[in-house]
């Protein structure tokens, strides 16, 4: 079956929210088997929605709009699919009777009601998260049209709950795929490393870049997933083995679900000492359900005044060295390690940016620290060169110090290249 | 102008990778008076990349692609532009002067090369933060492709510094528009308060929900910015005195910001206790470029024993009320307000779920506390009814620490409904 997204909302051609939606979307459809072949966005207009629409249902068995299904004025996405299939809107009573609960008490405007509007002969899909009903028509011809509300909260239990499981009713290819995470070799060494993998066609291999790291993608087709699992295991296996000590998992999400996990196992904690990326290295790990059981204590530390205070580095060492150095994120890691009691601590120290470089201390570079009470080891982000964003040294020194963590926990070199 | 955005990209249609690229793009052309209609994505697939080029340059004057410019094989979109347009592709000589430089030293696969082959007779797009040049072609009756990296940490200087004056230089109208920033009050009851205004066509006014938010874009289209800003200023005004002080800012980018700003301008730092929103305050505030000067420090305290040890909640407390009580909140702020010396302090506990939840406390129940030294406020998320992901209480959680400073700065009731 091909699928294609189209999103609907101004907001997103005006690049005020992010289209997080389609990237759900997407992910849900390559698990039950879906060819997702486009996506597309449209603004709240109701006859370029209807142009997207009629494209969408030539090439494709299967759309799914995002959005447009709220109480306002310039929501259409259910009026102009009502349109097209010459059906009218009636009210869905079980749908009413949800959005009148939700509002108990407290004043609804009129305009709420329209929610509750759906296309004649719909398959409602049920609204845990919120108040607009998604749904799913059928034209004559068999193609389908299912609606998605556009908040992501609501999009995703939606999807998960009511719309995967209603289209997989009647799918027969299983598409299987396993992405094997990569962080510390670029896109396009690893592509050479592995170019004989990437000209099969059963399972396909293909690598792509994200943010600070890269990830290879292994994808088989079969009619079940036992069949499909058989075709991409000794692949993924090869490649894992080529690539080496570079590989974090295979179908982690990311470092953090990794480092958490490896905590887990070892029945270890962390705690972590932040400058220069603020909290980011801590948030990602509690992104983690469950890192409450592992993730001691964290600390930010901005000023020299706090670190001295919070963690106990010292005053002579932060004036010899500076708060950027070496020597003090090798404090931070020992002294919120010292603080918390926890199996290990990091300790980040750096220059994120825009200003606040020098020539000798460039925006960019960042010391980080990993120590588990006997040893401690320090990495170097060096900086300078070309110029990057604030959120990109954040990222990139939180991704590193997360996979130091990573590395220890699971016996590897700490700091493959050295200080 | 009329633009559309083309990302490339099969990670994309596999929802492996969010597709921020299109938001930066379309935010960079409203400000300068492109219309932007579609958004599109589709896969590394030469066959299909063409159609969509091809429909697109049928229907809109600028087509901008993100994405397929690096190294390997499955990069397409050069050599795809190039095919339609019946170019050769050249090499650029000073991208490979750049490539070789960046590479200096170090050992560079034979694919990097591929980088720096452009279609002849095209404009380029220096990339300053990576190794593949973007560029713009122009099609025989005028049309124009631009092409840029798929990173969006090199996309967006290459937007910013080198595509957005190369377009500008032909710009004749301008688009202007102001975002008004409401956090406590939904679209709906926005929508309907603010409803005349939707009305009109210059400016329009439109309402969007965002993650936990929501927004009014006020737009106005003239033949200079003066003009366009006379049109936009007198309703903008308008529509925030109708809505007052759930308005948090006009333009600015988000709650953090407006809160480092306010700091700032009253001289006063912030220090930050977080249990279930595990550091997302501290990380959203030391996204803001500055916040160094006025963020004192963040501690990230999952246990009831950090919690005791780093900032004094009292062992009694925890046990007399949990951990998860106004009291423990209230503890917090107070607790990392003494410790860090700063201005005012912030303490946040609750049940971020998915587990940990009961009858009593349930999933989403969240204490906010804010203390300046001499009172402390709270606010309470009372949870349980609709089930909601961890990220939506989490994101929820720090908008409302947020928004409760920026509350007490802005001389505001921070607790608009008392607990």
């Amino acid at each position: 079956m091909n699928a294609e997204i189209i999103s609907v909302g101004t907001e997103l051609l005006l690049g005020d929210v992010v289209n997080t939606d389609a990237t759900i979307v997407a992910r849900a459809l390559t698990t039950i088997g879906v060819n997702l072949r486009y996506t597309g966005t449209v603004g709240d207009n109701g006859e370029r929605l209807e142009q997207a629409l009629e494209q969408a249902l030539e090439r494709s068995d299967l759309v799914i709009t995002t959005g447009g299904l709220g109480p306002t004025e310039d929501d259409l996405t259910k009026e102009t699919i009502a349109k097209i299939g010459g059906k009218p809107l009636v009210q869905h009573e079980e749908s009413l009777q949800r959005l009148e609960a939700y509002f108990a008490g407290r004043s609804m405007s009129e305009n709420q009601y329209k929610q509750v509007m759906l296309p004649q002969d719909c398959y409602v899909l049920q609204n845990d998260c919120g108040t607009a009903p998604g749904c799913v028509c059928t034209t004559p011809n068999g193609k389908r049209i299912a609606m998605l509300p556009g908040p992501p909260s609501e999009l995703e239990p939606m999807l998960q709950h009511y719309l995967i499981p209603y289209l997989q009713q009647d799918s027969t290819t299983v598409i299987h795929s396993h992405n094997i995470r990569v962080f510390g070799k670029g896109e396009g060494a690893v592509a050479q490393e592995i170019a004989p993998f990437t000209q099969g066609s059963n399972p396909t291999v293909a690598t792509y870049a994200a943010e600070g790291e890269m990830f290879v993608r292994v994808t088989a087709k079969a009619e079940s997933p036992e069949e499909a699992q058989k075709l991409c295991a000794p692949v993924v296996e090869q490649i894992c083995e080529i690539l080496g000590d570079v590989v974090y998992g295979v179908d982690v999400e990311n470092l953090e679900e990794c480092v958490i996990q490896a905590l887990q196992q070892k029945q270890m904690t962390l705690a972590t000492a932040e400058s220069c990326t603020g909290g980011l290295v801590a948030k990602r790990l509690t992104d983690i359900a469950g890192s409450s059981a592992v993730f001691e204590m964290g600390a930010v530390t901005y000023s020299n005044r706090i670190k001295s205070l919070l963690i106990g580095v010292s005053e002579e060492l932060l004036k010899e060295y500076g708060a950027v150095s070496e020597q003090v994120a090798r404090a931070m890691a020992e002294g919120v390690r010292a603080k918390a009691g926890s199996s290990l601590g990091v300790g980040i120290t750096g220059i994120a940016g825009p200003s606040g470089g020098s020539e000798e201390k460039p925006v960019g570079l960042v010391y980080l620290a990993l120590s588990d009470g006997q040893q401690t080891w320090v990495r170097k982000m060096p900086g300078g060169g070309m110029v990057r964003t604030r959120e990109y040294y954040r990222c990139r020194a939180a991704s590193t110090a997360l996979d130091m963590v990573r590395r220890y926990l699971h016996g590897l070199s700490v700091n493959p290249e050295e200080l």
